[in-house]
């Protein structure tokens, strides 16, 4: 187990700090410390907090997509309701109003991965754009544009629901 | 009239949420109270809280346009000094340096927006691009983006003055 | 010298904001209040907080490029690991692990200036896109778009660092 006190100070700056871009943490605190506590522990281990539901590789490089907060937890809390680990979860689930479920993982395996980024290097030494047959999504209220395979919970800008975004390309 | 308490709260709550991401209140705080207290009428007849100088239809989808902050609000800050109600200000109006005036109706007539939405929801199934036909600005010194009319009167990401933008797209 | 309250005031609020959107100024407090110290008293010269590390011209639109942040605040952070007057630095060199070394002046000279106002004057009216050589990123996990010569240190929406953006457009 982490220091009990790193782990109390990292959860209250991720509550603090997420809640405040428009992402909330598991309301029930001790399933949310505990999965803190790994993050402390991985951080030690690694030298970066990598998500704790899933194998490290140890190489930042490779393990990159699952740094908490990891590239599938946006999308994850559209579709489920909650990040994999279940750290971060939507206001449904945040209110109650919608039990949380087991996540299916969204990371493509190894093998799928190797090639994503041989193709990703491939395309930044040509200078053309990988990750752009993602809708870029707009904000109708303030204009804040985001690329990604939905529109956020809420407008981490202006703060307006995920119904008040429009697809813009 | 609504309870006092939820008023004070919604109030303070829009307040402090906006004041840091970029967007001032009426300083008139009574005249702002005033509509903060339609908007919690509004949440308690409707379940969202529509604009108080309009005519809801009480269909959140016909309504999205006109839940507050409502899509018309930004441009009438940039144009006018004001939103529709005046519950928020530019910076010129709120330290008095400008006085404030009626805006006028900027939202298009119900045979318009029921055209307009007729339009995105052919792109949406069409996978194309609705509002790209906005300009799309970009903060000069943090590289922000966002597609409106006219670029925002403080970026909301580094927070430099609205002639710091430029057009991008 | 400047009022020292008013230094004081704008020390402290250039901190607040600055931190909770990822930048950081210069842990040597001393340092940083000097140049904040400039700031205040460009304002009241100027009208505007122009660089205290370059000569103002007086004229705001002129001066737009060096009022602070600088426009090229953030192309300096990436590279050198601090602006041009060391106001604003890195995690690396708030932390200690890098040391801080003198900048190199990004500003074009005049000629070059003016020649590039006139081209995106050209552009406004022509309505086509000025900066729109420049890269576009977008954050893997939030999917924040910016477009700017690097990725920023941090991501201002969700708080990853500069290596979990990827090249958009």
């Amino acid at each position: 187990m982490a220091d009990r006190e790193k782990v109390e100070k990292l959860y209250d700056s991720l509550r603090t700090f997420n809640e405040k871009r428009g992402y909330l943490l598991n309301p029930d605190a001790d399933f949310a410390k505990a999965l803190v506590n790994s993050l402390v522990i991985n951080e030690d281990r690694y030298g970066y907090q990598v998500c704790p539901c899933r194998l490290a590789s140890g190489s930042r490089a490779e393990d990159l997509d699952i740094i908490c907060p990891c590239d599938y937890r946006d999308a994850d809390i559209i579709q489920y309701g909650a990040c994999y680990c279940g750290l971060y979860v939507s206001r449904d689930i945040a209110s109650g109003k919608v039990e949380l479920k087991p996540i299916p993982e969204r990371r493509p395996n190894k093998e799928m991965r190797l090639k994503m980024a041989e193709e990703k290097s491939k395309i930044k030494t040509q200078n053309s754009n990988p990750g752009s047959k993602l809708p870029v999504w707009r904000c109708t209220v303030c204009g804040y544009l985001c690329a990604r395979e939905d529109a956020p919970e809420i407008c981490p800008i202006c703060g307006v629901a995920h119904d008040r975004f429009e697809r813009f390309m």
